[in-house]
């Protein structure tokens, strides 16, 4: 019988590989996690949390101003960028300990180093050369932004990565990108007082949400001072005159900013990984391919998390350690259950959503029922702001079942969190009718609304 | 065959009795409204509405000081009273305008008086002493709250009702009261910048909560500076010098304050009706008794909302109002279901509550799953700020279903809403468990609780 230095060796300390190899470990298995930058991952270095936090930033100033119509005077308000990327860097330190922390108290090996497969059940640790075997190994080590360096002048742009460390905040930026990325960027700079440009090549933002929140979320950017110039792109970025950038346009325009960010995606990181020495298949995209337990097509090697690009999503990670540890270590077969995922994008005005748009139920459905309500938020009645909540259900007329939940506005997130269980459930649109109302709030309009809106019948909306 | 003026009075012109005009009218009866006040009732003009708009302007000043952790400067804030109080006017005005102009529009007769019965089927009309007849008479006059006449001073003391109007925002306050308008009103006072105390006979606020949000948001009002003596009352009440007020209380303290507000519940408004001119039996708190289809004892005669004291929540007058609708008009009866009615306290920090609490669930189940998390809010990472969220599940074991969801927190009012409809779909944990995360929000903590806190076996914490 072969012995292995390791039962689980795990490449990636983000989300998906801590919680695997934390797991293991407290379960007694002989674990080793190599990470060669911080713990974390994307979601707590660069993404997810630094993110969150930049947002809460960029919303202070709306406060301010709503404070007027409360009875507020507030005096002027002044912006310390670098006090702000200083709090969060302590913020994700802290964050980064805790990770550690959990893995050390698993009993899991923290290996600082890069690794490298060399074969089926072997990864040679790049920091001492040094390789050691594992019975199983785990990859999962994510992926980065797309540098797009078929664009000229790539190289003078940054991306998600260096937006959270920029050395000074820019007086004028320009976000090339429709995703929830660009999305989220462009409203936390705006909102620190950043002279906001959003260049994307499709005719609206936010391209797989609904078309009620893509509409609603550009039209309420676009009022409160965001260009967004749709269905152009950028073709050249040069530098200009005092380190800043000039851009040119396909459709013939000519801007000069301060920064460049591009949003155009993410691809996985399995370059120089060794997947080509220990035979790992991955796709045109270069994501590792899986099967429905995470195994890649190499017995005893394993992949999950955003280097797999099914759904890139830090719980959806966590959630495919989970069912990697329960099938490998536990002896209980559990595949992930990719359906029905929530979801917020942290624009200003929030999306959050979870299961189909319109468009989609239309496509498999033949009679929908669309509840859609459109209404000004209490809040905004005295602070005098124009602004909109939308909210909106999708129901398939037959069985009266909820197919998808869409909501334009503040804390859009947590309430689709919520109706998250409600859809996941199976709940009908009786079951809303049947929910009392919470009074006031926002959300007590998803069981108020008593008559469709409209239907969609076979397609067309009637 | 005896044919009357009307086809239905309606007596108030809150929510459930203009719910009911509105709907009646719209199918073509003769419906008159006679309010002698405004319309809207206690919610628009005295309860819900100025409450949540007087909760948002006492929340500023802890943005203007959060905002420090994330970077921003402000000038000092300075607060208008008058300023606040002429802008809530103005919205309800416009509110109560709605109300008229949804009357107006269905046909129904709106009628600027009092009215009172004069028999099973007649009310006079006391501005004029006309009296008219109606094939159903319903009564929906609301409640008021307890001016607690056996108190030496009472007549010293303000209400809820006279909170929202005072002239001059108080120095300080005493709120005597342990319900949720004295909760709610003790932190828009203490946010606002007034002295707060809060003085109630029982050991804990908020009775009938579940313990963990009782000491919860106890905790966090201490923490933030409101004074709370519990177990004392208040016994007298007399001027003291420039207009302020000395309090002397079981205790034997002296509090010297500018305002003394009695918050010790609501009575229904059942004086001066004419209920004994028809005949319509009360019970020994004076409201009027009704049956499962909102019928008094005399026939002809309906009564629902806060007069009937059974659940005093504006959506349960309103529903109550489309089941009577539903029941005399359309021939479908329908009782309220007054069952799994989710409610918020906008106390800061907030509760949103749905089901049974630890406590009463132990009543009742012999094998309890709680689930309880409790953290810091991720925008208190930078603030700074001290305060904590706690969400709490109790489950059936025996089932698994939730029988009760309980949260503290920014915008547990919203998150109880949504997770009504879970509740009154009666989900299971396991539903709960199989939904992903939406990351990072606060409400995913909910569906990230896998092991129970504890069990409570036989009303035993084990």
């Amino acid at each position: 019988m072969t012995t292995f230095d390791y039962d689980l060796f795990v490449i990636g300390g983000g989300s998906g590989g801590v919680r695997s190899a934390r797991l293991a470990a407290a379960m007694g298995k002989k674990v080793a996690i190599a990470e060669e930058f911080r713990f974390g991952g994307t979601c707590v270095i660069r993404g997810c949390v630094p993110k969150k936090l930049y947002v809460y930033a960029s919303q202070f100033p709306e406060y301010f101003e709503d404070a007027a119509g409360f009875g507020w005077q507030v005096g002027e308000a002044r912006f310390d960028w670098p006090a702000l990327v200083a709090a969060k860097e302590k913020e994700i330190t802290r964050l980064e300990g805790l990770y550690r922390k959990g893995l050390e108290n698993s009993g899991a090996t923290i290996l600082a180093t890069r690794a490298e497969l060399t074969g089926p059940n072997r990864v040679r640790l790049t920091a001492t050369g040094e390789e050691v075997t594992a019975e199983r190994i785990l990859i999962a080590v994510g992926g980065h932004p797309t540098p797009h360096t078929d664009l000229p002048g790539h190289e003078l742009c940054i991306s998600s990565n260096e937006a959270f460390d920029l050395p000074a905040l820019p007086k004028s930026i320009l976000i090339s990108g429709g995703g929830y990325i660009a999305v989220e960027f462009a409203n936390i700079f705006h909102g620190l007082g950043v002279e906001t440009t959003l260049i994307y090549r499709g005719k609206q933002i936010l391209s797989r949400f609904d078309h009620d929140m893509r509409q609603g979320v550009q039209s309420a950017m676009i009022a409160k001072g965001i260009r967004i110039v749709c269905e152009d792109i950028i073709t050249s970025v040069a530098e200009g005159e005092g380190g800043s950038r000039v851009v040119r346009t396909k459709a013939g325009e000519t801007l000069t900013v301060d920064q460049v960010m591009l949003a155009l995606g993410r691809v996985p990181n399995t370059g120089g990984l060794g997947l080509k020495a220990a035979g790992v298949a991955v796709n045109e995209r270069g994501a590792i391919l899986v099967d429905d337990y995470s195994r890649t097509n190499v017995p005893g090697i394993f992949a999950l998390g955003d280097v797999t690009d099914r759904v890139q999503l830090t719980p959806v990670a966590i959630h495919e350690a989970m069912c990697f540890i329960e099938t490998e270590f536990r002896g209980k077969p559990v595949s992930p259950d990719h359906d029905l995922i929530a979801t917020a994008v942290f624009s200003q005005p929030e999306i959050g959503t979870v299961g189909l748009s319109e468009d989609e139920a239309a496509k498999t459905f033949g009679d929908l029922e669309i509840y859609r309500a459109e209404f000004r938020p209490m809040k905004a009645t005295l602070s005098g702001r124009q602004e909109k909540t939308i909210m909106k259900l999708v129901v398939n007329a037959a069985d009266r079942k909820v197919l998808g939940a869409h909501i334009l506005g503040h804390e859009a997130g947590e309430m689709a969190q919520l109706l998250g269980i409600s859809l996941k459930a199976g709940v009908t649109k009786d079951d809303f009718d049947r929910t009392m109302a919470v009074h006031p709030t926002a959300a007590e309009e998803l069981v108020t609304m008593y008559q469709p809106s409209y239907r969609v019948r076979n397609g067309q909306r009637v």
